[in-house]
């Protein structure tokens, strides 16, 4: 198989955990007899940095020219305090997900029995979970219009969905649960919010096209409990944009590591793969960073380009590491191993 | 101290909690004497049932008239199926929130060493967890402009603030800071909501009168993931009106029980109390619902009458229940109290 891959390192650890992804598609590459091309582009601190921008049209135009996207890690320290500034990293990346369409955010929550322990949620509650979050990512308040009244005494954001937009991330996420254990939530505010009441009743429409998952229905508020009160019954959660990103953040705290949590951004065209980690800019440049979180976004990128045994085997090899007690710093401050180790070690294995 | 109280038992449990809420108070009032009195008014799905309304001009008008109003329960499955139907309850509690201005809610979060065992988290976690939500609760999307489109395929909602909105509740939120640990976070989307960063102008410019307490910021997705692995470092949590509602939810499963956690919800005239669980009718006329939550919801009361010593003795008489083992069934189902005779404990204590 012949694929193009467009990387985009990003900022703080993004270039060195991106680095041992490649690795380990190139050595799956030589074992399944495949061919990678990369394309590398710039997004982020480190494009405005390089151009000024944080999304140069270049890079949209290799995105777009792409099979997939392997993404790095975005933000800097120096846009923290601002979030006003007129040109801010995070720009880029919402930029990006509107002009591919990346309209399904991907995110799995799983847990290791070998992480268990740094879990701030007590063991029994955590076994066997397993679920996978499906956030719309285009949409919603994040891409209404935005105003601020002339006096700057008032300020509006317009939260707003139509039934296609909801239609097509729903399709996607009742294959998931086919393909799962049967089950979906909608999560949403429909006592409440006009475009909760369009989601359910385009949720409940769609519903019967898929008579084998069964359906059933959160509201938000009670739904930020169950994640941590019960999160294994969960198997697969969709939802909108915003409440996505507060719901799937808050999931990410049940495995006790985020360094290892991947995710994916699927559209029309070409996907985008990341961890869900931030640029971790203390961290950049000294190979402490937990490689992981890219690495198993890579794994999803397989899975995208339906190379399910591939996928299945980068899976199996960070098993392994984590199993015999190869893990970085963020897992185990006392004995741990490189960033680059974890990736020769898993390149090795594959 | 002479006092009116609006008593709304409302649905489920509610009657029965708050009825063991009203004789802490008669014995608080016996004590020290004050004199309370209460008049009872309707909201929710009794009122709907009674009325036809889920709340009758006659209650805002009571409501409006008080001093303080002692809240119950709102809910009934019959109308969990369809948040979509004309007439529903908590139809009822917006709009007596909106009627009596009643702008900032108030959530404290505490944890109690006799019920760390119930928590889903780490007893290391949660040991001296202290906190307080500020959440606005009369704008933002919940109360902005709701449409949808004739075809029914597209639908919004706006989330709109003012300056003077933020500004009354950022008054009190840094009021609290100031009696308590002097540390202020306000919880918003500044990074993507023209609004968020509406709150963060106006809350940075009233800071400087408040220059004994340390303020900061904290993206909403990122305070989803810290109320749970480090629910310590918060001392006052100020927030907008949706995000409060999923985090303040979250916030309260970290004591291990919701049957005991009170909130306040202050305006410019009258507040209103009421415990955070909601009406739980499986439980209803079985006298096993936890009367605490309602009871601590009783001294909030009292200290929003400036009773401080009142409400003290009752938070003493709760503790005094908790480590001697009077506990409800939520709590050990074993060895289980009545909600009745939790009531008869507290006020024979006090
Ligand atoms: C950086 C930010 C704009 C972004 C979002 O809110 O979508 C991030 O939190 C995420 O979840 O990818
Ligand atoms: C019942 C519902 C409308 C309400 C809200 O969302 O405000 C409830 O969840 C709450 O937090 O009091």
């Amino acid at each position: 198989m012949n694929k193009n891959i467009a990387v985009i390192e990003g900022d703080g650890i993004g270039p060195e955990v991106t680095r041992q992804s490649i690795r380990v598609l190139n050595a799956i590459a030589d074992s399944f007899g495949h061919e990678f091309k990369y394309t590398y582009c710039l997004m982020g601190a480190d494009a405005i940095d390089k151009t000024g921008s944080p999304l140069p049209d270049e890079t949209i135009e290799v995105c777009l020219n792409s099979d997939a996207i392997l993404f790095g890690a975005i933000g800097h320290p120096k846009y923290d305090n601002d979030p006003t500034a007129k040109v801010r990293p995070e720009q880029g990346l919402l930029k990006l997900r509107k002009s591919l369409q990346l309209f399904a955010n991907i995110r799995p929550v799983t847990t290791y029995t070998a992480l268990h322990h740094l879990s701030p949620l007590k063991t029994k509650n955590i076994e066997d979970v397993d679920f996978v979050i499906y956030r719309e990512l285009t949409g919603g308040i994040y891409f209404g219009k935005k105003e601020i009244s002339a006096d700057g005494n008032s300020a509006s954001d317009d939260c707003v969905y139509s039934a296609e937009e909801i239609e097509r991330i729903t399709h996607l996420a009742f294959q998931a649960a086919q393909k799962r254990r049967k089950k979906l939530t909608l999560v949403d505010k429909a006592n409440v919010l006009e475009t909760s009441r369009l989601w359910r009743k385009v949720v409940k429409e769609i519903a019967s096209q898929y008579s084998d998952v069964e359906l059933d229905f959160l509201f938000v508020d009670n739904a930020a409990m169950q994640i941590i009160l019960n999160p294994k019954q969960f198997d697969v959660v969709l939802t909108e944009n915003m409440f996505g990103d507060i719901i799937s953040d808050e999931a990410s705290v049940i495995s006790g590591s985020l360094g290892l949590l991947p995710s994916a951004s699927i559209g029309s065209g070409s996907a985008l793969f990341e961890p869900i980690h931030g640029s971790y800019p203390q961290a950049a440049g000294k190979d402490i960073a937990n490689p992981l979180g890219s690495i198993l976004s890579a794994a999803m990128l397989l899975d995208h380009f339906g190379l399910t045994e591939e996928a299945g085997l980068v899976r199996e090899a960070v098993n392994w590491t984590l199993t015999n007690g190869f893990v970085t710093k963020d897992i185990d401050p006392v004995n741990f191993y490189f960033t680059s180790t974890l990736g020769e070690l898993i390149s090795d294995y594959v």
